[in-house]
């Protein structure tokens, strides 16, 4: 069987042993056996966010755990700084309107840095600020934000710091507790190499205090209903149990390598992969690129559409550009599974196919 | 490998083809291939839910869906009459009140039918009632309600029908637009043989005019969303591909057997449990019996627990009872993919364990 790239930024590949294990029988979840899983899980997943805080496991898309930041933090009416350079700035935009959030937007120009200058500025201006949303890597625009040196801005004042950490988790450095992050928010179908289908919320005591102030109203994504029950190994509803089993081995095989080694390897792959982008002729999107993923421009005179299906034809699979952004870029993931003989083999294509298309 | 008997009422064994075709290499989820699995998945899930309404698919465990009948049909301030016979009857209410809905509280004796009658009663007594909510089959007592008669009591009045068809949904007989039910939840790791972490909501005509009137908040559930990307094999946010691509699997499992000999098995291997359950001597549990799963009470002597734990030893995982029947029942479902052979065999060992606990 020809082999499948999959070069896009979520889903991204399951290595083999992680498939082997979901194809075990299935087994309940209110069993020891299962409940000792999750509790490894929970130690494991706090070693990836580099925290001391739980960090909750959701059965929902990332969508859903951003959802549940919001839901969780807030009240109706509070006031929110959220960053908007890209599609997933956009979003956490969304979900605080319709809970009925008074949203600061704070609009930069997609694929360019966060300076904390303009946050700083933005929470002199609006001093009964709630909550600070960002990202760490704006998918969208395959940009890493400087997450640290925001959060240093955030931590002098009421405000709790949210950050949707899916895409970049594992990829791009990140350090909750030392950065001070309040609550970060993950996917499992990114660099931690499984399906998509779970999402994570960890949450600091900045942001616990201010959890038991919020009034917006929650039943599923209820994080104390989740808190109360991690330590045990238990979940308040059904758990997609085999996804939670396929995330331990994922898991071990990360911390078999060592965190940070895991994520030294994303910014390896991600200058080899910028690199030949540019020996390719061809110019990167964003003016701080992510380890995550990379967006390259769609040259001049080629169809980006073509080009992507006709990758997608030899077994290569790119992401295209999302929202504003479609037919002007395409994104090439190297986070996760996707090894650097993978990056090799659709670099080469991507080579080839820009040769039949007569671009240069 | 000794085989491991799960007979819960979900999760339910996954089917060895189910497994193999989820273990396939993950494919990206905007492509062609995704979209048309998606479409088959929406079409036979219409044939399950008996229905020409879209079955909306959710990647959340069925809690999520039932939250998601209630943020997105209700207003704060609205007024539902909650069946409250077992647990999931006292989680809807919980939902309702999470969100200010004004919840009317339909208490029967746990483990009985429920009768037209109340609902009529209920209805007249609080005119201004916007939904009814209920089960097909309460899972926490392994009873069903006659959601027939209770819809044709509901369909005269404006309110709308909402029932909880998580455990029930082919294993209990079900007739959504025969019947007149408005929204019908659904989970995936019950008779639909898949693993936990697919939600659905089927939803009718008189319920979208409520839907469109709906003021409570709602981002990640909300059926909008959902609705005007269904049709077109696509989702608003990244699905739980892995899952999607096991229920095609088990739907065409389903569709080959024949959707009402599927429901059909399901009455042959109840009425299978139920007489040797009673020819052991024991007793079971509710008046009103589903299809999906039988609870037997523990007799006196016996302790539930031990009696659980033994069996799981000898490779056969029953269920305990939940809240305030936990220590006096057990329950052994029978759908799914769990065979005759299986009960035969969980049965015998029910038989064995009970004699070395020397109770007859």
């Amino acid at each position: 069987m020809k082999k499948h790239y999959l070069l896009t930024p979520g889903p991204t590949p399951v290595p083999e042993e992680v498939v082997k294990t979901m194809a075990q029988p299935i087994i309940h979840h209110r069993t020891p056996e299962y409940r000792d899983i999750v509790k490894t899980v929970n130690e494991n997943l706090k070693k990836i966010f580099k925290t001391e805080n739980n960090v909750l496991t959701f059965t929902s898309s990332g969508t859903g755990a951003m959802e549940a930041s919001v839901v969780n933090a807030l009240s109706k009416g509070d006031t929110a700084i959220v960053v908007r350079g890209g599609k997933f700035g956009e979003r956490f935009a969304e979900i605080c309107v319709s809970y009925g959030v008074n949203v600061v937007p704070l609009d930069i120009e997609w694929g360019t840095e966060l300076k904390p200058s303009l946050i700083e500025k933005a929470l002199k201006e609006n001093p009964n600020t709630r909550a600070v949303f960002t990202q760490l890597c704006e998918t969208s625009t395959a940009t890493v934000y400087d997450v640290r040196r925001i959060a240093s801005v955030v931590e002098k004042t009421g405000a709790i710091l949210i950050v949707d950490a899916i895409s970049g988790l594992g990829a791009d450095g990140f350090n909750m507790d030392e950065w001070g992050v309040d609550i970060a928010v993950g996917g499992s179908q990114k660099a931690l190499m499984l399906p998509p289908g779970l999402s994570f919320c960890a949450v600091s005591k900045k942001a616990w205090s201010m959890i038991k102030q919020s009034s917006l109203p929650k039943y599923y994504h209820d994080f104390n209903k989740y808190e109360q029950l991690v330590d045990k190994g238990d979940s308040p509803w059904t758990p997609a149990i085999t996804l939670v089993i396929g995330l331990e081995k994922a898991l071990s095989m990360i911390m078999k390598e060592g965190v940070d080694k895991f994520v030294e390897g994303h910014a390896g792959d991600a200058e080899f992969v910028r690199k030949h982008i540019k020996d390719l002729g061809l110019e990167l999107f964003s003016k701080s690129p992510s380890d995550a993923v990379t967006a390259v421009k769609v040259p001049e005179g080629v169809d980006a559409a073509k080009l992507i299906s006709s990758l997608k034809s030899k077994g290569v699979m790119f992401a295209g550009g999302q929202a504003r952004l479609k037919g002007k870029i395409f994104r090439i993931a190297h986070m996760g599974g996707i090894t650097r003989r993978d990056l090799e083999f659709a670099l080469d294509k991507l080579k080839e196919t820009l040769g039949e298309q007569k671009w240069q």
